[in-house]
């Protein structure tokens, strides 16, 4: 069909969508509930109305703005329109004002629909708040109710006195799945976060697989000693086990799980000072896989190596588990209708997964998904440098576009 | 000469000192120029007058009592009264407290001497304020005057607001060395704090050698990027780095510097996060050497790895020094003086290294020294559960008895 979006009114959106939440330096800070976010909040209801759009928000502070009535299953397109700290402009923005702008496009050329459509920001998929998907998965009933109702969150006040200052509580979040409408499929537009796209110089990614993840954070546990007089042969040195185990976590991923992904990012040794030897080591473990039977083996096959590092080396190992997303394989019929409408506008492509995690592998428990990728400049984004190409935005929306045009028919 | 040491009356002084700084749960809690060390120096000082010495104070605070008028070298003993946070009663009271035991006997015992006895407690040997040492390092000229001024101190206020409550500054301080009498030898008693002597049943350790340390803060710097996209083989992980340095490390001493100790006891991994790729892991690296070639071949074998991982895994390495003693080798003399003066007690008694340092060593700059050790039980010190048996006390105090007496005949 030979209709495409508006790029002007997208890029005027986009930058004045920036605004909100800028640092001086050109950062952008819009944590989900913030005041920044509240003053979002308020100018996307106002352009989902200008647009003739149905207006709605849920008990998590998902918005919603839809276009056709009738009783059909929603065809629905979104993302997020909250940021990390210092975050870019990009990030999220484009696949909830991409989406806005592709219904405005339909309306405006009248499009006959048999179902009808809907853009969606969800809440706090940054996880600034308590855990990463905050809004998707209250819409899609995953929240940890227990988590939640703790409420401590990554940087500020208690969950429930951040809430104060809106219109929503925990109990309205939890409650919030009640109200999720049935769903015929979920598009999400984002900008790919690595530099694969920008590398091979396409403008468009068609994402077959989003990785899944454990956040765990474990301890080895051994025996503090005095570092001026228990021999090296005679100590339980629990940063010595954590070091044995993050070289041959790493080595086993790159030798066996090709693809996976390992990380410790945050280690704290205690009793940590200069004179004793380290009776215990926490730390922040991470390992994230493309399919569900490889993150099984992946999981399998590193704890039972942390275990042989412990009793190697007479300590103990503990680990608790922080948050963990299922891989996500984008069903047939939505990925080939993605290729296929991509081929049918002639822009250059890509077939490739998702390292990073988004809201669309929170919806995939709901209903079919599927994803489109922009380049950003050199891969960089969670930075002020984030950027993106015009152009890549208007090939990446007007594909949305024709998609949602072809699934809403 | 057959004169001996009145244990009741060093047993009592041990446990109404003990008061100073006591928990309710037992331990000692008695920084230097803190309120419980006030009062202990006020009841040292009291202590020392009843026993007919000479009590003097330099400026930083290092009480002296002496016995015996005269030109000649002085002849020393002592340890220091301050405690760690929570420590035990016997870490440095034992040394002081004998030694006075030891003058008293002598002065009641009317033996002729040549040289003068002095007994002295130095302050802030536990490095509650800046550094290890500060009393003997100001009393022998080897302070940092810089990191003196600087005035940062381990758990408190600065310096400066500490010595408010007091009659010393940060100028007297660094004076105290100008009013150093000469020192004929340094004799120190003090509990062993490892568990060689209790094993073996020994009531007497003979000190040869106590080992240096360097302490140093260092770095690994590699690039963070996101945990979810940045492929295995493509990251700079400083973490990584150091997990690699850490063993390799271990190894080397292990296997090259035989006695020699290596440990990491605090680590910093940044930014810090579950899905950030360290760029940076700091720590705390500490190692010790019982000779002083042995620890220089020994920090030149570190580091040189430490390049060496740096470079394989496209790192950078930096690293500062944050504190140092050189090893100690007790001269011939003392060493024997103690061997023969034991023997003829009929003592047995253990040649043995101190791992950890103690004043001795910083006056080993300035004079011959010499070290008794006795054993502490299961080798537990630092802690509520310290203790010591009196009949190894009273063999370690008469021990020290008849050496000063040979020394200032």
């Amino acid at each position: 069909m030979d209709i495409r979006i508006n790029l002007n009114r997208l890029k005027d959106d986009l930058e004045s969508f920036s605004q909100f939440g800028r640092n001086p330096k050109g950062g952008v800070t819009r944590p989900s509930f913030s005041k920044a976010d509240l003053e979002a909040r308020r100018w996307l209801k106002g352009k989902i109305e200008e647009a003739g759009l149905d207006f709605h928000q849920d008990g998590a502070g998902n918005i919603f703005g839809r276009l056709g009535r009738g009783e059909g299953k929603i065809v629905m397109a979104g993302s997020h329109i909250d940021t990390v700290i210092n975050g870019g402009m990009f990030d999220g923005a484009v696949g909830v004002l991409a989406a806005l702008e592709c219904l405005r496009t339909v309306k405006e050329g009248e499009i006959p629909l048999t179902k009808p459509l809907e853009v969606v920001s969800f809440t706090d998929e940054e996880g600034n708040l308590v855990g990463d998907f905050l809004g998707s998965r209250a819409f899609t009933g995953q929240l940890n109710e227990e988590e939640l109702r703790r409420g401590a969150t990554q940087f500020g006040p208690p969950l429930k006195d951040i809430l104060a200052g809106t219109e929503f509580t925990i109990d309205s979040i939890l409650g919030a799945h009640r109200q999720a409408p049935r769903i015929e499929s979920y598009l999400e537009l984002h900008i790919e976060q690595d530099e694969t796209l920008d590398t091979e110089g396409l403008p468009i990614g068609i994402v077959d697989q989003i990785a899944g993840k454990h956040y765990r954070w474990c301890s080895f546990i051994g025996k503090t000693g005095h570092a001026a007089t228990t021999p090296l042969e005679l100590r339980h040195d629990a940063f010595l086990g954590l070091a044995d185990f993050a070289l041959k976590a790493t080595r086993l991923v790159a030798a066996d799980f090709y693809g996976s992904m390992v990380t410790i990012g945050k280690v704290i040794v205690l009793p940590g000072s200069f004179s004793n030897v380290p009776g215990q080591a926490d730390f922040s473990f991470e390992f994230r896989s493309l399919s569900k039977a490889t993150l099984r083996d992946l999981e399998k096959a590193l704890f039972s190596l942390a275990e042989d590092v412990a009793s190697t080396r007479g300590l103990m190992f503990a680990s608790k588990i922080v948050d963990k997303t299922e891989p996500v394989t984008i069903p047939a019929r939505i990925f080939q209708l993605l290729k296929d409408e991509c081929d049918k506008l002639d822009y250059p492509s890509l077939e490739l997964p998702s390292g990073p995690g988004h809201d669309a592998q929170i919806l995939a428990g709901l209903t079919d998904v599927g994803m489109i990728f922009i380049p950003c400049v050199d891969g960089i984004s969670h930075s002020p440098q984030e950027a993106v190409r015009w152009e890549d935005l208007e090939k990446g929306a007007n594909l949305l576009l024709q998609v949602l045009i072809q699934l809403a028919r």
